[in-house]
C-alpha cells in the first residue's frame, strides 16, 4: 500500500488488519499455535482483560476510566479484534457479513413491541 | 464497490454495522443498559459462548466443528463484533486505527529473533 | 455433623464433591476430554454464564435478580466450583491451602494503609 | 480453631476462607465495590487469567506447564475460589450444597447410556 495514513481507514479496514496479522504470525512461526480452538481461548482471555478496568467502576465512562485505563481499554479492544479477525481468517468467515446476518436475526428474536425498555426479556430471563 | 448486496463489504464495513446497532438499540430503548461497563460484560459473555463449542475439541477446525457448531461459532463471532463496535462507539475509539497501533506495538514487544516458534515467550511466562 | 443429608457440609466439603465428580466422569467415559486445558476453558465458559444474568443489572442483589435468575446464578456457581475442583484434582492442587496462601500474599500486595477505600489501586491502574 | 497448620483442611474449609475474606475486605473498606455484579465480573476476569497459561499448550499437564506457569495457575485458581466464596456470601448461597444439587441435576440431564464417551452430546450441540 502506498497511500499513507489513510490506508487503514479506506476500503477493507478489516482486510488490512487480516493481512498484517498473517505476516505477523508467519514471521514469528506462530501459525502452529493458531488453531481455531486456541484463537477462541486467546480471544476470551483478551475480552476478560478488557473487562478488568471496568470491574469496580460504576459505568466505565471515558471520564470515569481516566487516561491510563482508557488507553488500556483501547489496546485490549484491539487485541479482541485481532483474534476475531484471525479466527475468522482460519474458519473462512466474513465477519462483516456474519454480523449483518446476526443483526437481522436479532431483530426477529427481539421484536420492538415485546422488549422495549426491558433488559430482562433481552437476556432470556 | 458500488451498490446493493455488496454495500456491507465496501468502504466502512464497521461503520455500517455501527449505524445498524445504533438504530437497533434506539428502537428498543436499550441505550440505558449500554454503559461501557455493561457492554464490556456482555462482550466477555459472548466471547465465552464463542469458546464453548471448542471446549472439548482437539483443534476446532471447520471439519471438526461440523455444520451446526460452525454456524453457532459464526453467530457468536458476530455478537462479539457487535459489542466491540458498540463499546468503541460509546468510548469514541476507532477500532481499526487502534488495532493497527496495537499490532505495531506488538511487533516491538515480540521481536522476531526472540520469539520465533516459541509460544512460551509469546505468553510472558 | 454425623450423618445422612448433612454429610456434604461436614469435614471435607470439597472432597465429597471431588469424589462425586470423579465417578460422574468415569461413568460417562469423559475423562478423555478433561485435560487441564479443556477444564480451564470449560471453567471460563461457566464463569461467563454466571456473569450473564448480571450484565444489564445495576448491582445484582438477590432482590434485583429475582427467583429465576437467582436459581440460575446458584447453578452456574456450582458449575464453576465443579470445574475448579476437577482442575485441582488433575493438577494435584489443594484448593483450600492454595487460597489461604494467596490471601496471605494479597495482604502483602495490598497494604491496608495504601489501598483503603480505593478501587483504583486495587486494580493496578 | 487451635490445631495450627491443619486448620484449613478441617471442618469448614470454605468457611475459613469466607471469614478471612470478610476481614480482608472490611479492613480495606472494599465492601462498597463488592456488589454481586462486580464480584461476578471479577470472577470471570480471574477465570480468564487462569486460562491464559494454557492457551497455546496442547493439554496443559503439570509437566507441560512447568514450574512458573504451574504456580501461576495455582494462584489464579485461588483467586477464582475467593471470588466464588465472596459472591456466595453476598447471595447467601451454600456453595457445597448447591454443587451437590447441580451434580444430581446433571446426572439426570446426561444419562450414562446416552452420552457415554461422547463430547458432542455433552455440549448440547
Amino acid at each position: 500500500m502506498k497511500e499513507g495514513a489513510n490506508e487503514h481507514h479506506g476500503h477493507g479496514g478489516l482486510d488490512s488488519i487480516r493481512e498484517r496479522l498473517r505476516v505477523f504470525a508467519a514471521e514469528r512461526q506462530w501459525e502452529q499455535f493458531h488453531t481455531p480452538k486456541n484463537l477462541a481461548s486467546a480471544l476470551v482471555v483478551e475480552a476478560a482483560e478488557l473487562l478488568e478496568p471496568f470491574q469496580w467502576l460504576n459505568h466505565g465512562t471515558k471520564t470515569e476510566l481516566g487516561a491510563d485505563m482508557y488507553m488500556a481499554v483501547k489496546h485490549e479492544m484491539a487485541d479482541v479484534l485481532s483474534y476475531l479477525v484471525m479466527l475468522a481468517d482460519k474458519l473462512e468467515i466474513d465477519l462483516v457479513s456474519a454480523t449483518h446476518e446476526k443483526i437481522t436475526l436479532n431483530a426477529l428474536k427481539y421484536p420492538v413491541d415485546k422488549v422495549k425498555g426491558d433488559a430482562r426479556k433481552y437476556s432470556d430471563y
